[in-house]
Protein backbone atom coordinates (compact mmCIF):
# COMPACT_ATOMS: atom_id res chain seq x y z
CA UNK A 1 0.00 0.00 0.00
CA UNK A 2 1.87 3.10 -1.70
CA UNK A 3 1.30 6.02 1.38
CA UNK A 4 2.26 9.54 0.70
CA UNK A 5 3.69 12.33 2.93
CA UNK A 6 1.31 15.65 2.81
CA UNK A 7 2.62 18.57 3.64
CA UNK A 8 0.13 22.16 3.63
CA UNK A 9 2.41 24.58 4.05
CA UNK A 10 0.57 28.23 5.34
CA UNK A 11 1.37 31.44 3.37
CA UNK A 12 4.87 32.67 4.59
CA UNK A 13 5.09 36.53 5.24
CA UNK A 14 7.51 36.56 1.93
CA UNK A 15 6.42 33.92 -0.47
CA UNK A 16 9.03 34.60 -3.35
CA UNK A 17 12.03 34.28 -0.42
CA UNK A 18 9.79 30.99 1.27
CA UNK A 19 10.13 29.60 -2.60
CA UNK A 20 13.68 30.55 -2.88
CA UNK A 21 14.66 28.31 0.34
CA UNK A 22 12.28 25.77 -0.96
CA UNK A 23 13.16 24.71 -4.51
CA UNK A 24 17.11 25.40 -4.08
CA UNK A 25 17.32 24.31 -0.53
CA UNK A 26 14.90 21.72 0.88
CA UNK A 27 13.39 20.07 -2.54
CA UNK A 28 17.50 18.56 -2.82
CA UNK A 29 16.79 17.68 0.82
CA UNK A 30 14.06 15.45 -0.37
CA UNK A 31 15.17 14.31 -3.59
CA UNK A 32 17.88 13.03 -1.31
CA UNK A 33 15.71 10.75 0.64
CA UNK A 34 16.19 6.89 0.77
CA UNK A 35 13.22 5.43 0.14
CA UNK A 36 11.77 7.95 -1.68
CA UNK A 37 9.86 6.93 -4.43
CA UNK A 38 8.39 10.50 -6.22
CA UNK A 39 7.83 13.72 -5.04
CA UNK A 40 5.41 16.09 -5.99
CA UNK A 41 4.88 19.88 -5.29
CA UNK A 42 3.24 23.22 -6.38
CA UNK A 43 2.19 26.28 -5.08
CA UNK A 44 -1.84 26.82 -4.24
CA UNK A 45 -2.78 29.31 -6.28
CA UNK A 46 -6.64 29.53 -6.22
CA UNK A 47 -9.54 28.53 -3.02
CA UNK A 48 -12.23 27.33 -5.18
CA UNK A 49 -14.45 27.34 -2.12
CA UNK A 50 -14.91 30.56 -1.44
CA UNK A 51 -13.13 30.17 1.58
CA UNK A 52 -9.36 31.55 2.37
CA UNK A 53 -6.48 30.12 0.52
CA UNK A 54 -4.75 29.35 3.55
CA UNK A 55 -1.71 27.17 2.24
CA UNK A 56 0.42 28.55 0.13
CA UNK A 57 2.01 25.23 -1.25
CA UNK A 58 1.30 21.35 -1.13
CA UNK A 59 4.09 18.69 -1.12
CA UNK A 60 3.62 14.83 -1.10
CA UNK A 61 6.43 12.06 -1.02
CA UNK A 62 5.45 9.12 -1.68
CA UNK A 63 6.54 5.86 -0.38
CA UNK A 64 6.57 2.23 -1.24
CA UNK A 65 4.54 1.43 2.45
CA UNK A 66 4.16 3.15 6.09
CA UNK A 67 7.53 0.97 7.27
CA UNK A 68 9.63 2.75 3.95
CA UNK A 69 8.35 5.89 5.09
CA UNK A 70 9.23 5.61 8.91
CA UNK A 71 13.10 4.30 7.67
CA UNK A 72 13.14 7.38 5.25
CA UNK A 73 12.48 9.73 8.29
CA UNK A 74 14.97 7.95 10.35
CA UNK A 75 17.77 8.33 8.00
CA UNK A 76 20.22 11.39 8.28
CA UNK A 77 18.53 12.61 4.98
CA UNK A 78 15.19 12.55 6.29
CA UNK A 79 16.52 14.35 9.66
CA UNK A 80 18.17 17.25 7.47
CA UNK A 81 14.87 17.30 5.65
CA UNK A 82 12.68 17.75 9.00
CA UNK A 83 14.90 20.15 10.27
CA UNK A 84 14.91 22.26 7.21
CA UNK A 85 11.28 21.71 7.29
CA UNK A 86 11.29 22.96 10.90
CA UNK A 87 13.16 26.18 9.93
CA UNK A 88 11.05 27.00 6.89
CA UNK A 89 7.46 26.00 7.68
CA UNK A 90 5.41 28.98 8.31
CA UNK A 91 3.15 28.80 11.37
CA UNK A 92 -0.09 26.30 11.19
CA UNK A 93 1.72 24.34 8.54
CA UNK A 94 0.23 20.34 8.24
CA UNK A 95 1.63 17.39 7.81
CA UNK A 96 -0.13 14.03 7.05
CA UNK A 97 0.02 10.52 6.12
CA UNK A 98 -1.83 9.65 3.50
CA UNK A 99 -2.86 6.18 1.90
CA UNK A 100 -2.80 6.11 -1.68
CA UNK A 101 -5.80 4.04 -3.01
CA UNK A 102 -5.31 1.84 -6.27
CA UNK B 1 1.40 24.05 -16.92
CA UNK B 2 -0.50 20.75 -15.30
CA UNK B 3 -2.96 21.99 -12.84
CA UNK B 4 -4.96 20.15 -9.93
CA UNK B 5 -7.66 20.21 -8.28
CA UNK B 6 -6.85 19.27 -4.12
CA UNK B 7 -9.60 18.57 -2.57
CA UNK B 8 -9.51 18.51 1.16
CA UNK B 9 -12.60 16.19 3.05
CA UNK B 10 -13.52 17.30 7.01
CA UNK B 11 -14.01 14.45 8.80
CA UNK B 12 -17.67 13.08 7.73
CA UNK B 13 -20.16 12.09 11.28
CA UNK B 14 -20.15 8.50 9.33
CA UNK B 15 -16.71 7.67 8.09
CA UNK B 16 -17.86 4.41 6.62
CA UNK B 17 -20.94 5.36 4.84
CA UNK B 18 -18.79 8.44 3.45
CA UNK B 19 -16.37 6.33 1.93
CA UNK B 20 -18.96 3.85 1.08
CA UNK B 21 -20.73 6.73 -1.15
CA UNK B 22 -17.20 8.21 -1.95
CA UNK B 23 -16.17 4.91 -3.68
CA UNK B 24 -19.07 3.51 -5.07
CA UNK B 25 -20.79 7.06 -6.67
CA UNK B 26 -18.35 9.98 -6.56
CA UNK B 27 -14.82 8.47 -8.33
CA UNK B 28 -17.36 7.15 -11.23
CA UNK B 29 -18.36 10.82 -11.29
CA UNK B 30 -15.17 11.75 -11.22
CA UNK B 31 -14.19 9.51 -13.52
CA UNK B 32 -16.27 10.23 -16.67
CA UNK B 33 -14.86 14.31 -16.27
CA UNK B 34 -13.89 15.04 -19.73
CA UNK B 35 -10.27 16.44 -19.77
CA UNK B 36 -9.43 14.59 -16.33
CA UNK B 37 -5.73 13.32 -17.06
CA UNK B 38 -5.56 11.28 -13.55
CA UNK B 39 -7.27 11.30 -10.32
CA UNK B 40 -5.42 10.25 -7.11
CA UNK B 41 -7.41 9.82 -3.25
CA UNK B 42 -6.78 8.25 0.07
CA UNK B 43 -7.23 8.69 3.65
CA UNK B 44 -5.48 11.09 5.67
CA UNK B 45 -4.28 8.34 8.70
CA UNK B 46 -2.48 10.14 10.74
CA UNK B 47 -1.36 14.08 11.10
CA UNK B 48 2.10 13.68 11.54
CA UNK B 49 2.45 17.65 13.04
CA UNK B 50 0.40 16.49 16.74
CA UNK B 51 -2.25 18.65 15.64
CA UNK B 52 -5.75 16.96 14.77
CA UNK B 53 -6.29 15.23 12.02
CA UNK B 54 -8.62 17.74 10.07
CA UNK B 55 -9.26 15.77 6.79
CA UNK B 56 -10.73 12.37 6.47
CA UNK B 57 -9.20 12.24 2.69
CA UNK B 58 -7.93 14.14 -0.19
CA UNK B 59 -8.66 14.00 -3.64
CA UNK B 60 -6.34 15.42 -6.67
CA UNK B 61 -7.71 15.60 -10.13
CA UNK B 62 -5.27 16.87 -12.80
CA UNK B 63 -6.27 18.83 -15.90
CA UNK B 64 -3.40 20.00 -18.64
CA UNK B 65 -4.05 23.34 -17.71
CA UNK B 66 -6.43 25.98 -16.27
CA UNK B 67 -8.73 26.45 -19.56
CA UNK B 68 -8.78 22.32 -19.33
CA UNK B 69 -10.10 22.20 -15.62
CA UNK B 70 -12.24 24.87 -16.51
CA UNK B 71 -13.80 23.40 -19.50
CA UNK B 72 -13.98 20.14 -16.92
CA UNK B 73 -16.03 21.85 -14.82
CA UNK B 74 -18.28 23.51 -17.17
CA UNK B 75 -18.92 20.00 -18.89
CA UNK B 76 -22.70 18.23 -17.44
CA UNK B 77 -20.39 15.37 -16.44
CA UNK B 78 -18.32 18.22 -13.92
CA UNK B 79 -21.40 20.00 -12.68
CA UNK B 80 -23.05 16.07 -12.08
CA UNK B 81 -19.54 15.64 -10.15
CA UNK B 82 -19.56 18.99 -8.38
CA UNK B 83 -23.53 18.59 -7.59
CA UNK B 84 -22.51 14.97 -5.71
CA UNK B 85 -19.66 17.24 -3.83
CA UNK B 86 -22.06 19.56 -2.24
CA UNK B 87 -24.23 16.11 -1.01
CA UNK B 88 -21.14 14.93 0.51
CA UNK B 89 -18.76 17.65 1.88
CA UNK B 90 -18.63 17.48 5.51
CA UNK B 91 -18.80 21.30 6.78
CA UNK B 92 -15.05 23.28 6.35
CA UNK B 93 -13.74 20.85 3.07
CA UNK B 94 -11.25 22.70 1.64
CA UNK B 95 -11.05 22.81 -2.53
CA UNK B 96 -7.88 24.36 -3.84
CA UNK B 97 -6.41 25.06 -7.48
CA UNK B 98 -2.66 24.24 -7.38
CA UNK B 99 -0.21 24.27 -10.24
CA UNK B 100 2.19 21.18 -10.42
CA UNK B 101 5.57 21.89 -10.39
CA UNK B 102 7.67 19.95 -13.00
Amino acid sequence: MTVKLVVLYTLPDDPDAFDEHYLGTHVPLVSAIPGLQRAETGPLVTALDGGERTYHRIAELYFADQDALGAAFGSPEGQATAADYQKIAPPGSRMFIAHVDD
